[in-house]
């Protein structure tokens, strides 16, 4: 039986924000979500998070994110009086028996494999202390080891309070351990705050499990960037760059043709078929998904799509989907300077061009807008061809109008569309149009005034400048 | 007489792509291509690819690449039993003299000078190997020299047959050798298979060499890059970094002035004059100059183009002059967000602004069209002003025709010129006019509906959303 | 009483550019202005630039840059016959008394507090020089320090002469020294040019210090980068990822989260509120002010621009402000692809959306011009709603006229306002209207061509293509 608990209560000064610290964003989640994902995956009967500082906002966001059925509870700690004094909090949350794994909620990546190490490690009946070996162990807490048992941790001596020879230790503490609960009950119990910061800290344990004969030992992960903590906003781009790091090299190795991986950033998830190639620059978030073939020019935005196979995305484009979703279509190309909004949904073979934005719109296959258009609440049939410059006048200072077009419709330039309209199949509609009515079908339909010359017309004259 | 050979029959597995390993692109060009120009630079007989996986594929490409006319052999490799039977496969190829180069169509950064030096250490009398020394030499074959004499080569000891003594060897092969063809002949026809691989094994032949009493040496390339070979989208893609960090040194020791070289991408070619500046993130492709001065602002992207003294181009520019090129005349002004399209040939001073897109058409001095326009299959004439929204419908759904616009024609705003049309020198179109036929020159030309008043409407009103 | 001596005279022919050294541009500034730019904050009674290559453009940019009033004197140094030469050309402008401090117009980072600390050690009575240790002090002249005192320099030893022993100095002269200036008066007369390059050398001072007896003592900077020289695109290049690395680190410090300091640029001052967040790839130029919570999407350019709290700026992005500014106001909305121009300022709450332009217009709060839209010398009221396509015809062809829009307008989409044209509150403006007469307040003001269909109309067909 496993509970988890999760230390979020923390200001964090340095952010020099209004933000809680667990609510900054790594990869576009929530420092806290990372560790409640992570935590989620190991199958605990609890998950306990520790807030403080920020608490509703922390605890809404995080409900938000999980959904009301997960199994999240939250205990405050109100003032905060140390490390140990937030897991006394959590002790009306724990369960009598089984283990207690301590994580952090502002260092975001650790793995579920090595929390699982730990809990192993701990096995019920020893206290577990994740550590690890730092190249400048300067001013951490060392890991002081059994010299005639190097198995066996005896202690964590803090870096101001430590000798020269243990200065000279590079294994130290990373705030993260296992616990038998019904020991840490007790062990919590016995804290004290006679110190100069007159606080109640969780490391006092170790030196209670060694008087009673607990066996303390110890686990590592498998890389350093687990168990980085975010205390500021460098800390917070630097960590951001391991993860995209790891993450383009996780998709690289799945195949995808990365142009500069430190010019990748991914912010969700992103699902890709095979040979796709994405360009410098390009910024993912939420869920995308990307089919066989597909390629991502330079420096193009994509949120919440589908773009399917042999699609090609040019440079500049921009794509969020939002709620509804963006889905482009098998073989469409997309940009460069296009833009997609939620509900845009494109056919097999469709072309959307420079400086054309798609909303709540659905595209028949090979239908093309390859200029400076606006498709918004429209259905466009197959095989049509909207003009450049041409738009569907969808709001009309109160609602919004759909605008219905049929089948190889062939729509000139610069016309507008009032909608509600509906253009039949095979309509022509001339350039420069404004159309109100229903166009039918197969005809040339035309709003054109007459041209004319004006023969005795001058040019204005550039006027001098009043001074 | 110098043959060369290049090893291009791998599958490359962990490419994790349909595509031939050595079709996979560096700086937009093939992995094998890049191997083939160098060798092409040689002054070879012959050039002989030995193609397998995807061999179509390979020669067809590396055929468009060259030319017809090209010196290139191909021969199949086909099923893939080991390095020397590879070579085997070349010797019909091969003349009876001279000297073999065999070089790898996944390892693309070779030098000429390494290739020469290595082909001169041969001599036609020795077996010349090319090697380097790693930091890290782990998995590689290590070079034995003779302990009496250190110019001599001994052997190649896989990294699983290393001793501990030899595993300390940092000196390693690199794949790449040059050999007399006439001892080569038969030294490939003593190769055994009587491995666990099954394969028979080009380094071999050292072995031969040795037993024959034939020199064995060795050459060093100028650095590690040229002896990085491609086996997965990461490998591909960090070699592909350290290409575009030469290629912006050689550019800014040209005097070019990079605001970062580590977001500059060139694939292709870029001729550059004096004192040209290009800004953060550009993306250069096919064949690009800019003359004097020429000043490149951030995040462009830039294909077959040819851009003239003192233009400037603004932030956010597609350039992609495809087959038919771009021209930039000197002083232009472009940018930002404008769209440049085969076939635009913008002349001096003239200025292309935002959300403006040009295909097939010729603008000449001091043209302008700054806002939200598009250009296609347009002759514009000097110090023409095109307003704001004004389109060129050269598409009438079935053909393309054009626009000729004499010089010094004003177009107002959101005008339609309906192709084929001419507007003559001097003329002025009235903003909102659609024109169907020729406009005079010297004159006001308009086509406008007349303005109303409807005073006793009323504005919709906001509807409840249907439940 | 401090005088400082900047030198300036040099051609840089490294930099392979008619531009004069000092006056390439780092983070956007000249090379020297930085230099400037400090040593106007060290309370000197005078600046003393010597100048010589390029000299007329040098003097005329640091002029421009500091204004007329600054104390800024300048020397020219024709021919250049050494660094020696280079100062007794500045004896003129010299005090009589005092401290004379010598730095170098293209080593642009020297800091404040170093340059003070070095005047210090200078104390009116002894020679100071700036130092460094190098990890490679190859090619630098080293410093020579008294084996019986080690706070006094004997001598700088240059590379070419330096003995076995010396080389392993990895101490070395940086460029930048402080002295006496009566001292220095005497001490350059005694230069001699009996070297290979016939040359005055300023270093040959110390030995004259020595042999009168003066101490010469060192200071050293904070750190490298302080006396890091600029002689080539690459070193300029590298010394900017630098500058803008620091700057990037300044603003995390003080709250500011980017997404990636290596792609964030600062060619300015940029004034952050609380809570800003920076979006990958973002270049900010000149003098731009975010307020509290402003966020800036991704692959932004912004110049000369006020952007208040809440505004909300998205990707592809382009604000110049030239002289006359931007505003945006606090909560705005932005982009992607909007492009602000000089004089647009935006209330609170304005939406400008993709495609759009603004110029030299004020938009009263929630006023919104979401799409493809052209706002140029326009004063546009509360709440008005610019439709997609519709543009304001600003200029005749000779002159810019100015539109005027009351509060609560709808215009439609793809209509043209022909300035000078009035738009009464609450005026509602019908699609696809050309406007050139006042439209009244409260009224529905078309001009609309009627719609009509051709019923025996026939679509063209594709025609064969002329071979």
């Amino acid at each position: 039986m496993l509970d988890i608990v999760i230390m979020a209560a923390g200001k964090g000064t340095r952010m020099k924000s209004s933000r809680p610290k667990v609510l900054h964003t790594l990869a576009g989640r929530p420092l806290l979500q990372h560790v409640l994902a992570t935590a989620a995956s190991l199958g605990a009967r609890k998950l306990i998070t520790i807030t403080g500082h920020g608490a509703d906002a922390v605890e809404q966001s995080m409900r938000a994110a999980f959904g009301a059925d997960a199994a999240l509870a939250f205990v405050r700690q109100e003032p905060q009086l140390g490390t140990g004094h937030a897991v006394q909090q959590a002790l009306p949350e724990l369960g009598e028996t089984g283990t207690t794994l301590i994580l952090n909620g502002d260092v975001p990546l650790i793995e579920a494999a090595t929390a699982r190490a730990l809990v192993e490690a701990c096995g019920g009946t020893r206290l577990a202390l994740l550590t690890i070996e730092l190249l400048d162990a300067g001013g951490y807490g060392r890991i002081v080891r059994d010299p005639m048992d190097a198995t066996r941790v005896l202690r964590i001596v803090e870096h101001k309070d430590a000798s020269e020879e243990q200065r000279a230790i590079d294994e130290v503490y990373t705030g993260v351990m296992a616990a038998p609960t019904a020991w840490l009950r007790q062990a919590l119990a016995r804290l004290k705050n006679d110190n100069a910061q007159r606080e109640y800290y969780l490391t006092d344990v170790v030196g209670f499990a060694v008087a009673d004969g607990m066996p303390v030992v110890a686990a590592q992960p498998a890389t350093e960037t687990e168990v980085l903590g975010v205390n500021s906003p460098l800390q917070l781009a630097e960590l951001e760059r391991r993860f995209q790091r790891t993450q383009a090299e996780t998709l690289m190795e799945a195949g995808v043709r990365l142009a500069d991986p430190a010019r990748f950033d991914l912010r969700g998830t992103l699902q890709t078929g095979s040979d796709v190639e994405i360009d410098i620059g390009c910024l993912f978030e939420g869920d995308v998904s990307l089919g066989d073939n597909v390629r991502i020019g330079a420096h193009c935005c994509i949120r919440n799509a589908k773009i399917e196979a042999d699609a090609v995305i040019h440079p500049f484009t921009h794509i969020d989907g939002e709620q509804l979703g963006v889905v482009v279509g098998a073989g469409a190309l997309v940009g460069p300077y296009a833009r997609l909004r939620p509900g845009a949904q494109l056919g097999a073979g469709v072309h959307i061009g420079n400086f054309v934005e798609v909303k709540n719109s659905t595209l028949g296959v090979d239908a093309k807008a390859n200029h400076l258009a606006y498709l918004g609440d429209a259905s466009v049939g197959a095989r049509v061809n909207i003009g450049a410059g041409s738009i569907t006048a969808n709001y009309d200072g109160a609602n919004k109008h759909r605008t219905v077009i049929g089948d190889d419709v062939h729509v000139g330039s610069n016309c507008v569309l009032v909608a509600p309209v509906t253009l039949g199949d095979g309509a022509t509609i001339g350039g420069g149009s404004t159309i109100g009515k229903d166009a039918p079908a197969g005809q040339l339909t035309v709003a054109r005034a007459k041209q004319v010359t004006l023969p005795g017309w001058q040019r204005p004259v550039k006027q001098p400048k009043a001074r």
